[in-house]
């Protein structure tokens, strides 16, 4: 979400002309690669070639880990989609018909859910009997991924939102599509952060905040929210209820990158916990093309740590058991190449394993309702005790 | 989420006056339940009569539909809860500790979620071989929901709170804890509601609004939010992310008693859209006390309407084919006692039935991007063509 279009012109508000300079720089850009792509069809046809499409491969094969720059990354592998094979003419065209969607909701200066793009794609295919032109939703993705791929673009700068989730408080003033948001003055419920948070949409203002603290469910936001932590500790608080989006991704990533802020992640201890972790760390192994502008290869694992149990004195009540499924998602992290290598990693994923249990953020309730915002924290960001 | 403790003190945030008093003579009166309700239990043990409990019966037996009022409401049924009994024993202790724990976080100006309410009262019953207080998470929620019925305190009044889900904005400014959020300048992320709406938390300041739309999926809200619809046709603009919270609701339900604002849905023309409304409209069955502070008989039904495919010549496309269990519920729901009175909802859902299949809000986009919030939508109003 982002540009004003006539709407605008009529509000009261004035659009910042820079950034309507930068929206404009954005989408050229973009659209300069839907143009090419297309070009590429054409200019093949009319030389007489068949037309045909090259998609870079978006599986685990062609994902390197790229060690010095810490991120994952895509190899150089690409397949073909050809319009007269009968087994790549349903891709090849369906890749078009989105291309086109994707142009049209730029010039539109409109954006579009990743379901409004199923149902702007969807129609009976001419001349066939009931042939649709996607079968599902998950068809619909699927293209919509290789098109950002192929035109190495995110799927934000293509103008596509998914669901939203997560929220921000803290000491930072943000500007939200012209809309000045003051963090520190967000009550109880917060800023809801957006699916698309490119520099076009968001921008930086005052941030006093020295630090981000992510949490990885609401309910412990609230916690620390409700006992002001950011204030105290002069920081931002948010939050992904779960796997945090891509958007909260970016936003993570944005205040690494150009404040410097330091991430600091609380998660559960658990191969779930982990995994959110090597996902904000490094980013997703299905979608590496990703990890260029939403991984932080500097995010910190702050806790729950598996010496906790020990260390905080907790009882057995807060321990739930691993199941078969639990260890076998444990060893596989623990082979991730960037935790392969690690020392820390390996003795805390060998410590979950050992003692058989995963221990949830909210299980330090058993020590005090506010043990994790008065003590835990606290005391871990002093010692500078976390995980990298 | 609520109160400053003394963060607020050395905060420069000057707390009003008017709602400490508020806060402190809510949690006064619920705290006066709590104490009666445990007096109750030492003064029959004084008496040397056997400790027991007297609960609400929450069933659907007890729920009775309240046609002048037009909500559902509670029967007058109980069930005891007896220390003295191998059967009721667990349930007993399950409901004094969590009752001694309400007590102690309404004493410390704290709230806490219902995992952290887990938690909090989990622990090793003293004498035995492990036994825990409480089994799992559902049997603690259920408690509470007991200790609701059985103190007539809602959920947030006890202090405690679920997930948050669902954003806000429009032409309205509210405080919440103490921060003056102006819900015209929130972006395109939006106001995250919180799980604790009550009047304490928040008050509402300067509304423009005539109306509010809620929507089901934020994703759609996106859509309106970017097309500037509230600006466009003064009103608010709500989502609840699928089935809205009790936050979601009370936050809607506050907004029509004290602002007087008419509440307009736009769900999915399917059982689960419908259903979503009736608990909008009139509570869930299954937890009938709630109604009285949550429900909005007064709520409308905007759309999608069973009649849309033809009346907005929408295509094949659209049609996602209802399935048994589809029409399975849509009969059950055709049988509410306040659908069953009413002609429109009657021709509505046997229009479901007959066309045999459900459709989205978003399957609006197959006539155009903002089709919904350019032309349905505001000819809707203009045509006071909703259901009740």
């Amino acid at each position: 979400m982002a540009k004003k279009t006539d709407t605008a012109k009529t509000s009261s508000r004035t659009v910042d002309a820079k950034i309507s300079a930068r929206i404009k720089e954005r989408d050229a850009k973009t659209l300069g690669r839907v143009v090419t792509f297309a070009d590429e069809v054409t200019t093949r046809a009319l030389k007489g070639a068949e037309p045909k499409l090259e998609i870079p491969t978006r599986s685990r094969s062609n994902t390197i880990w790229n060690k010095k720059r810490r991120i994952l990354e895509m190899g150089d592998a690409t397949s073909e989609r050809q319009l007269f094979n009968l087994n790549q003419a349903k891709q090849f065209m369906q890749t078009c018909l989105h291309s086109s969607s994707i142009k049209s909701l730029i010039e539109a200066e409109k954006t579009l859910s990743l379901r409004g793009m199923f149902y702007k794609g969807l129609h009976t295919v001419a001349g066939t009997k009931g042939e649709k032109t996607f079968a599902d939703q998950d068809e619909s993705d699927g293209i919509l991924e290789d098109l950002e791929v192929a035109m190495a673009a995110l799927r934000e700068e293509l103008h596509i939102y998914a669901k939203k989730r997560g929220t921000m408080v803290g000491n930072i003033t943000i500007v939200d599509s012209g809309d000045e948001i003051d963090c520190r003055r967000m009550g109880s419920g917060g800023y809801a952060i957006p699916s698309i948070c490119e520099p076009d949409v968001i921008q930086f203002k005052k941030c006093d905040a020295k630090f981000v603290l992510h949490v990885e469910k609401d309910t412990v936001w609230g916690r620390f929210n409700e006992d002001r932590f950011w204030e105290k500790h002069n920081c931002i608080l948010t939050e992904g209820s779960g796997q945090p989006t891509r958007g909260v991704r970016r936003l993570l990533r944005r205040l690494n990158e150009e404040l410097g802020l330091p991430i600091y992640c609380l998660l559960d201890c658990d191969p779930w916990g982990h995994y959110i972790y090597s996902v904000i760390k490094q980013g997703s192994i299905s979608l590496a093309f990703e990890s260029e502008r939403l991984a932080i290869p500097e995010a910190k694992f702050l806790g729950v740590r598996s010496k906790d149990y020990r260390a905080c004195e907790l009882s057995d009540d807060v321990k739930i058991d691993l199941n078969d499924n639990d260890i076998k998602r444990a060893k596989e992290i623990m082979n991730y190449p960037w935790f392969m290598g690690d020392r820390g990693w390996q003795r805390e994923i060998q410590g979950l394993l050992d003692n058989g249990f995963k221990m949830e953020v909210e299980s330090l309730i058993t020590k005090d309702i506010s043990y994790v915002t008065e003590e835990y924290v606290p005391q871990r960001l002093k010692d500078k005790d976390w995980l990298e």
